[in-house]
């Protein structure tokens, strides 16, 4: 079906919604989504729907769609599934633009009642109510306040990142992890099995929504590969696509259909078509999250050559392993630039050959930041990593009786210190912050590093647990980068 | 040089040790080392150093080696490069079997002046006393209470865990790690330059060493290729041998020469040869920790079949797609026992086929215990994993105001109903906790899980975050296995 029609801006930014399936009597998903919708501050109207009447939160419960005072723009449907289809027929008169079905039971179980309802729910959809789901945790809309099914304590910040994925799960826990890697969200869909707008409809969407910068997906399968493959096409060659492919193995295969009953296909096809496409294709949820993270935080461009600087050898050779597998190079520092960072750092043990060894973790920030500063006068350094051991740290406290770690370690000069090294040079930074130590009475060493990672990215510096995972996000971005400016010049776009 | 006189039992076991280079005025290497012992409890007698005499710790000072009033064991040395080769001749003079070398300034430098100063290591070595480095950490053994330089905070619980590292920050790293991953040490060497004992030797010891279960390895490169290639096959034959070899990339040989002044080698002539002699290799320090825990807490086989329960279908799609790279198969439940767990599980959402999606995070841990009893029935059946999303019980604080997350979250039983599934089915149980919710203000969910992993790793079931790291450290236990029934036929070491 086309999406020329549909109202994607009162589907997104609803001002009256029915929720249909609240129950009084127990925690059913049309009463978990409502609470989420108070808790988040959905700024719309709420008009909760069952059958049995009476009153929730101080509102009125009303017996049947067609007894809401007022038309309605969206429905959140959440009786069991056999009520499904009736409920979008009602939601439909009452002029919703579109409804998210919270209800499994359809295709997914591979029975033939289950498939049956979701041609029912086809044949509504096609009288004019858009269908997202069934089988799904919904629209995440920070502008709007509208919230997947458990997300009460989601974030309203928006931000640049659009997120399309075939799985609830995966739309929660994405949702989260911007709330602390430093991005946020334009719009979050959780399609499910995607009975009428699926991943291709809202990508032509979103293609052109100003809100959005940076679009990632989950899919496990497409109706219409060739429709697909030319919506990502024409919107990498706007703004970044990341694409995390799931069932790709054999047995993912079969597990994606009991779970949205989407064909997968073939993992070299999908390889191929993905990055003739322009788009860039991850392999885990970690990647997806850290490849969103570098695209949210830094420059939009191709990087080559970096620096890394941190203490302890075994780092630098962990750095260079893992950088020659992401394209990465680092050229090695000399003359003036090499002498002045090896007069700055304690000898004897640090190197001032690239990586950089600035030989212990105590070494302070500001010498940290002048290093990038001299660092970043080398043409070739497109980009640098800087490595802090927080953890370390910790033995003052445990073998000085120095006090509280949070009070010992200079979080806001680190912060600083970089924060001028990247204002000065202009030479993107990031950040890694290991943490070894990880017991349970090291909880002051994990408050530290979150204390420093709120501070970095407020500052647009974005920060990584693991180096490699940090080259790999790096290598993302400048694949992508890569790949525009080919797309760019291809024919059949103009 | 020959190992067969070296005397291990003294040099990790000391009952005397001198540290010559004792600060009273600054944290110097020999003040730290000489902190880190006194704060771990070794338990044998120590001997400052220092020239300008004087007290510390209600220790007297003695100004030279040749002060000491009894016979020494053991020596560390902490005095600047040039001292270096006259304190071990007075160390071997003292009666010393080995001495550690924490200085750095020699052939990692690549000044003339470095080279020159190794080389008269070496000279003093071959006189009798074994020497460990320079520009290393040093040894750390719980039993004995020695530890690394900034090691003044490790565990003194033994294990069967020993690791040979040319990397000092790796060797302090991995002893952290283990204090919360679950696994223990009988030794651990960081042996720097490695100019007299190397990890050939040491390897060629602990082959035989009856605390030693387990042996890992970080090595930038080797002296004797075929000797090391020799020792790993002798040793891998008995137990298993986990090597992560640094500097297999162009510009990672650069960052070795710098930091340890080995020779590098090609990438896939190292990969063939640790192959060939039954080692598993791994290609990061996570994937190094991981691996080293699964073979500290699995029983000693290969596996094949595997269940993975948990909640939300993507879990079950990222799953399969993780096994099939690892070699692990999820072989479909059917008959009675998928009956049996279909029934157990909430309707709709779940799935009673392998992977088996229990459709939300808040099941008992009870019924989580009875499916993985089930499932277990299947012979095919050899490990299972089990995803909890304690980040999910987060809400129920937000939303419901329902107190502390640590009284709402039942660890105890989650830790109980696996450990009934592992006791009574005999098959192994690895735990996976991810953690989506990572803000300043979600402390309380790390708390929680890190209670969890205590309780998870004292009952021997290993827990790791992520599932794909899980996947891979069980391949690599099974890797191991099938080399070494491999080995086990192989005439060259009968």
């Amino acid at each position: 079906m086309s999406t020329l029609n549909v109202d994607f801006e009162r589907i997104f930014h609803p001002k009256r919604i029915a929720i249909v399936g609240v129950s009084t009597q127990d925690w059913g998903f049309g009463r978990g989504i409502m609470d989420s919708l108070i808790s988040i501050g959905f700024e719309g109207e709420i008009y909760p729907v069952n059958p049995k009447g009476g009153e929730i939160y101080g509102r009125k419960i009303y017996p049947r769609v067609e007894d809401i005072p007022e038309d309605i723009d969206f429905a959140i449907i959440a009786v069991t599934a056999p009520l499904v289809p009736a409920s979008l027929d009602a939601c439909r008169r009452k002029g919703a633009a579109g409804a998210e079905i919270l209800s499994a039971g359809f295709r997914e179980l591979g029975t033939k009642e289950g498939i049956a309802l979701e041609e029912a729910i086809k044949a509504e959809a096609k009288k004019g109510i858009r269908v997202i789901g069934p089988n799904c945790f919904g629209i995440y809309c920070p502008k709007s306040g509208l919230t997947l099914l458990p997300g009460p304590d989601l974030s309203r910040k928006t931000g640049p990142v659009a997120f399309l994925s075939q799985s609830g799960g995966m739309a929660i826990d994405l949702a989260f992890m911007g709330m602390w890697m430093g991005f946020s969200f334009s719009k979050v869909v959780s399609f499910g099995n995607g009975a009428d707008l699926r991943e291709v409809d809202f990508l032509e969407y979103l293609a052109h929504d100003e809100e959005t910068g940076i679009i990632a997906l989950y899919i496990e399968g497409v109706e219409d590969g060739k429709r697909f493959i030319q919506a990502v096409k024409k919107t990498a060659a706007k703004k970044p696509v990341i694409i995390y492919k799931g069932g790709l193995s054999e047995s993912g295969k079969r597990a994606v259909a009991s779970h949205t009953a989407s064909m997968g296909g073939q993992k070299e096809i999908w390889e191929a078509l993905i990055k003739q496409a322009g788009a860039v294709q991850v392999h885990s949820f970690r990647e997806l999250c850290h490849t969103i993270q570098a695209f949210a935080m830094l420059p939009p461009r191709v990087y080559k050559g970096m620096t890394v600087l941190g203490g302890g050898g075994a780092l630098g050779v962990s750095a260079c392993d893992a950088a020659e597998e992401n394209g990465l190079t680092f050229p090695p520092l000399s003359g003036a630039i090499y002498e002045n960072i090896l007069f700055s750092l304690p000898k004897p043990g640090s190197s001032a050959a690239n990586p950089i060894d600035v030989a212990n973790p105590f070494v302070p920030p500001q010498t940290l930041g002048f290093v990038m500063q001299e660092a970043a006068k080398d043409e070739r350094i497109d980009i640098q990593v800087q490595i802090t051991l927080f953890y370390h740290f910790k033995q003052m406290v445990t073998r000085f009786k120095m006090g509280a770690l949070k009070d010992i370690v200079p979080v806001d000069q680190y912060v600083e210190a970089a924060f001028e090294a990247k204002e000065k040079t202009g030479k993107p930074i990031v950040i890694v912050l290991p943490n070894c130590r990880q017991e349970l009475t090291d909880l002051d060493v994990e408050e530290v590093i979150r204390r420093a990672k709120e501070g970095f990215h407020q500052r647009g510096i974005p920060v990584f647990h693991d180096l490699t995972e940090a080259m790999k996000a790096i290598r993302n971005v400048s694949l992508y980068y890569e790949r525009k400016n080919r797309l760019l010049t291809d024919p059949s776009l103009s």
